[in-house]
């Protein structure tokens, strides 16, 4: 059970480095789950844009959001048109004013997105928690 | 039920290129699960780790399964390095006469990684069927 607290950790990057307990040189092994929907050479929905996603919602601008995560204001508009393209109802809505100016939110189908994507990555750390603790354990100390 | 063929055909690369069958324009989306161990910054277990290990079990060498890969043979043997390096007991050996004379192949524990690995990728995309599907069906055609 050596890493069960380390499994469940994972979801959260911030979490997992608060369990790293163990000196650089001989850190605890994290478990991650990434998952990605493409269509062709493009990434329609994948880590970035989620935690781009969640950043919006917690911050309630592109700008602030894009600041959070250190990334450049250009990639972070790219990142959401590029999702925005990808799906049937975009994710985020912008205030008047434009982007720089007004907020941003997450739309409905934003939330759900988010959502969903965050409950299979639990999930399958979930549902794989034996066979993610065997391989934990075939690592060298 | 429309996407339920790829998403059955997603850990296989090769398998998902096979059902590609729209336009590129208008590619189909495919789903895929990454899952990395990561022990600092250092990645101990991950998807082109496991790819290495199952091109040298097909091809019986380092320098054909690098070439398999359209990878360097430094590279390879880097990434494999690293592997051995990460793990209790090493995942490859290598026939007497170095590794660019002799063959190479799996060990047990290389042979379980890649089982275990591969049967969490599965699982994961089987438990989360109903929720990828939700996810598929918030993409414009």
């Amino acid at each position: 059970m050596k890493y069960w607290s380390q499994m469940r950790a994972l979801s959260s990057p911030k979490a997992a480095r608060k369990t790293d307990i163990r000196s650089a040189a001989n850190p605890v092994p994290v478990f991650r789950f990434r998952l990605r929907i493409t269509a062709g050479k493009r990434i329609a929905i994948g880590p970035g844009k989620v935690a781009l996603l969640e950043a919006i919602r917690a911050t309630g601008s592109l700008t602030a959001a894009a600041k959070s995560l250190e990334m450049s204001y250009r990639r972070a508009w790219l990142l959401l048109d590029e999702l925005n393209k990808s799906l049937e109802t975009p994710a985020v809505e912008s205030a008047q004013g434009g982007e720089h100016g007004g907020g941003s939110r997450l739309t409905p189908v934003g939330e759900q997105l988010v959502a969903i994507y965050r409950r299979i990555e639990g999930n399958a750390a979930a549902s794989n928690a034996r066979d993610i603790k065997r391989l934990l354990a075939m690592l060298a100390d």
